[in-house]
């Protein structure tokens, strides 16, 4: 087939012709013998058929005599029989039956005589209390058929069974090559412009959870000899190579010809995104896949196109995903031309199963880890409005979403610290937080989608917190407002404010550049009241507009130098070792909807909340006044 | 605690108060630090908060030019902004933005000039096409909180993070000590009253699939100061032992008291059957569990008290088991003293999901790896009724069960090998087959839980098979009667046939032990048919109520030695290189029934049935007559 340069081809197409193409070249699985006892979850290359019989001798399965049944014939309550001392052998359970034997009463059943002789007062049936031979396995039996995976008590089955060795299919090896001038080793120093080089480590992970070894290759720079060295060398020593990054279309792309170059390129291009720039490579049977950088996009490919193959080479059906319906808490848009995956955050509030997307980056690996399912938005579709029931392919076990905890409102670093100390204190608990700002906890609650919104919403009429806003967004009550913290709010700044700012209206100026947070947000709430009560054009403020997500992160602009101001609150501050300037204390309430207070999973969170742990870990973060948390402000 | 010899403890009590006993002596899990590249499915032992924010540097979102935003102020469709060389920095996706800039543009949206300037048509807001610092994870931030299972996103985010080592709890080492004179490590080669170890392999895997790791020490002979010397090695080695066999009260048990002088016995004797003579015993803070000798005891006992201490070490929730409600196909008795644990096969006929008993023996370890579920009777029950609704415990995914062909009948070890080869052909295809001969089958199709049933029912009146009982047993049709193959019935007899057999009559000779098939099994109103047309009195046939249940093990015994002649097919005969004296040709047919015949799974089956493979797999096993293997001779 033609070499297709950045096609756009449907997944499907593409995975059937890639897998096809590989299967009638000799893709297959290779095969090995191992000791049974270290074959515990291998896959079994052929049937296995039992050498010996388990038992293997006919055994006693009681304690108590053997002897021939013939000589109890006619024994009866009124006529005994009497066996002399040779007549009958006594036995433990598990006991070989004599020659010549072939019955065992019960030692309850035996009247033992000074004599040494016993008396039996009912006749044996032939084979009575005996294991026959074979009774587990028969010697040529099949224990095992082909392409099964060995289970414990198969190893117990086969070693019962005689069968000592088993043929197994060898894991796959898959070569890892890591491609790119600005890649570096993972360090926790990098340069400006280094990046660093994790994929490996997931890929190879991944593969391993795949029941697959890997081979890291160094990373190679962008040169095309050494490119093309390095993936002649896996070829040799793996039987599937992944070369990482390079495969777009930019202006380091040796990838695809290299791979066309040592066999050929089936496709460059798939109609999925993130993913899009996959390179369906091969040399002979072995398949080599170009792997975007961007690790959403390179996790995305591997799943696609690897994992099947590696089905295929142990003989077995990927297991099925499991899918969901789920109600979708924000719209998102997709591209006509391509089939998207969406990463969501779930959670099942008041038995409504909720997904939430996350960011889509497809350089934001920590979407990846906290992505509980994935959505997909098939090509030609525009997207889906919030609202709409969207089938989820679920990344955690359904029990797990049902037991988590949904918190969607203000950002603050302590939603992390109660996420711990909740699964510390309840193993099968866990929280799932979605950073939207306290309207946006409003609005969530409201439409139920949350068990709890984090809210730091400012009356700008008198300077009060939360009440208001609570009122008029829940004119028919239905929430409770429940203590959390009091926060310092205030003005982070470059370490030793070389800018000598001293009031929220030096942000004006020239030369300063301000970071703020998005819109709905409590904290913008806040820095607007500021402006307009103090007579500030925030429009004078330069960046005024650059907004970031948390407090967390806005501390992180000023602390590289990007900028040089942004309102936070002092913790945060504290984190990154910057200068701040205290404006306020604010309440950060928990707003808890009646649906949910009476669930399991919010009266352990009220728990930890009232726990002396909260105060001590959550204090030692810096700037939070502690008194009530976990009291009921207020019921509306 | 005081030491309860052989008690009957209610096995939630027991095991509650265990783990107790053990928590409040200290057991819990010890930690380790490793390299995060090798931390894939381990558990972190604390939260982990990234050391550095990804990305580190503002870069690059596109392949374009970086410039500060302010110059390009003011730019318009038709009042352009011309910018210098040293104005601007071309970039990549991925490269680090200059100093000084604050945005970038496209590449498609610059025109270049021949001299070197760029003219743009818009004006950049600040930030825009710049992947900001810590847009994937800040500095400081959690990215894992404590007791997680780290999963290959994880460790991207870690190393994006900046943490290359993490703490993690260590794998939990559990000892395993066989003991008993009569156990010898696994061999081909048994003599008669060994018993083969297989328990340490069995157990050692089980452990590796729950996380944990296993030293297997020597076997210990029955030996009271061995034994004890041998558990303070393994105690001070490992975090928990297990003693295996010798738990039972009988002849040869030291083990409770030897566990007892090392540290306590809280119970021995649990109210469960298999597996009543646990010993739950400890030093300390470690476990010392007692498991009988009994594979199948031992199994259970493991998962039910070791399995839970291990998920205390991760500081895991177990996985809830999977359940399903299933019909009973054979009543099952239980004492009333215990909660049973039955292992049922399972199968999905006409949507309706079958459970049969296993053979319950608990020295029976194919049972567990047949069993797809486990059905526990409760104690003070006495059982369930055939066809009762009963809450099955699934020990395989419910998508497997739904793909299984269930087979009841006849036996034939050519079912094994068709399993074999559709399970080769169709990987996501099973085969669960159960041997309660033809009028079992027949019985099995007319309640609707069985997709196929092999028989072989000669007609007494005219010599045919099968057509009569089907016209008697399902007078309104709704079967089909599918060929399969003729095979040779005879008298399998000792190899040089000693007492010199040569027709049915000879059975009675004096001397001779005779070995039968189940009632209802066609082998069976075979020999009986031929002794009633021959005039011979089974009566004097001795061994003629010796039941087993299948041609294989019926060979086993005459090869075995323990009786000289039994009626079965050529095959086994062959297997067991016995000697054969053909009696006739019967026809081996699948009676199909109408609710199952549409079923994708029989779709398979008659493929396989009538490919080419079939008739050389099944030729090669010797007695069968293949012509047209999955035509169906006749529509009921």
């Amino acid at each position: 087939m033609a070499f297709q340069y950045l096609t756009n081809v449907p997944l499907e197409k593409a995975r059937d012709e890639y897998i096809q193409l590989l299967l009638d070249s000799g893709f297959s699985a290779k095969t090995e013998i191992i000791p049974v006892e270290r074959s515990c979850g291998r896959v079994s290359a052929k049937a296995v058929y039992a050498a010996i019989c388990a038992p293997h001798y006919p055994a006693s399965a009681m304690d108590g005599i053997a002897l021939s049944a013939a000589a109890t014939f006619g024994a009866g309550e009124t006529s005994p029989v009497t066996l002399e001392e040779g007549q009958f052998t006594v036995v433990d359970t598990g006991d070989p039956i004599p020659d010549g034997c072939d019955a065992v009463i019960m030692i309850e059943d035996v009247v033992r005589q000074s004599d040494g002789k016993v008396k039996l007062f009912a006749p044996a049936a032939p084979w009575q209390h005996i294991r026959q031979i074979g009774e587990d396995i028969c010697a040529g039996e099949m224990i095992l058929p082909s392409h099964s995976r060995i289970s414990p008590a198969a190893i117990g089955s086969m070693l019962a069974g005689g069968v000592l060795e088993v043929e197994v299919i060898r894991p796959i090896v898959v070569g890892l090559i890591p491609t790119g001038d600005e890649i570096v080793p993972p360090t926790d120093n990098p340069k400006a412009g280094d990046i660093i080089e994790f994929n490996s480590s997931i890929f190879s992970s991944m593969l391993k959870e795949w029941g697959a070894e890997s081979i890291c290759f160094p990373i190679v720079p962008d040169k095309k000899e050494l490119l093309a060295a390095a993936v002649k060398e896996a070829v040799e020593k793996c039987d599937a190579v992944v070369l990482n990054a390079g495969s777009s279309a930019g202006r380091e792309d040796f990838s695809a010809s290299v791979i066309a170059e040592q066999g050929g390129v089936l496709y460059h291009g798939i109609a999925i995104r993130p993913g899009k720039p996959a390179i369906l490579g091969y040399c002979g049977h072995k398949p080599i896949l170009g792997v975007p950088g961007y690790p959403v996009s390179g996790i995305i490919v591997m799943e696609e196109f690897m994992k099947p193959l590696i089905d295929r080479w142990y003989c077995r059906c990927g297991a099925a995903a499991e899918y969901a319906e789920a109600t979708l808490s924000r719209s998102v848009v997709s591209g006509l031309k391509y089939r998207e995956f969406v990463r969501v955050r779930m959670g099942s509030v008041g038995g409504k199963l909720m997904a939430t997307p996350l960011n889509r980056g497809s350089g934001v690996v920590s979407s990846f880890m906290k992505a509980d399912g994935i959505i997909e938005i098939p090509q030609g579709l525009e997207g889906y409005e919030a609202g709409s029931k969207v089938n989820v392919k679920l990344l955690r076990p359904r029990q797990e979403l049902d037991n988590t905890l949904v918190a969607i409102g203000s950002h603050d670093p302590l939603l992390d610290e109660l996420n711990d100390m909740l699964h510390l204190s309840y193993p099968d608990s866990f929280m799932s937080s979605s950073h939207v700002g306290s309207m946006g906890g409003i609005m969530a609650v409201r439409r139920g989608e949350t068990h709890i919104a984090g809210v730091h919403l400012l009356d700008e009429a008198d300077g009060s917190y939360n009440t208001a806003f609570i009122k008029r967004y829940f004119p028919k009550g239905g929430v409770r407002l429940v203590e959390c913290v009091g926060r310092t709010q205030g003005l982070m700044l470059q370490k030793g404010n070389p800018l000598g700012i001293s009031s929220v209206s030096d942000l004006t100026k020239e030369g300063l550049r301000y970071v703020n947070r998005q819109k709905g947000s409590g904290t913008r709430i806040l820095i607007d009241y500021l402006c307009k009560t103090q007579g500030i054009d925030s429009a004078k403020i330069y960046g005024y507009e650059r907004e970031e997500f948390t407090h967390t992160s806005v501390a992180a602009q000023i602390a590289s130098g990007t900028a040089d101001a942004g309102m936070g609150i002092y913790s945060a501050a504290k984190l990154y070792d910057l200068d701040f300037l205290p404006v306020c204390i604010e309440q950060y309430d928990l707003l808890i909807p009646d649906y949910a207070w009476d669930s399991p999973i919010v009266r352990r969170l009220m728990d930890t909340l009232q726990s002396e742990d909260f105060k001590k870990r959550i204090g030692a973060l810096g700037g939070y006044e502690i008194s009530n948390p976990g009291k009921v402000r207020e019921r509306f």
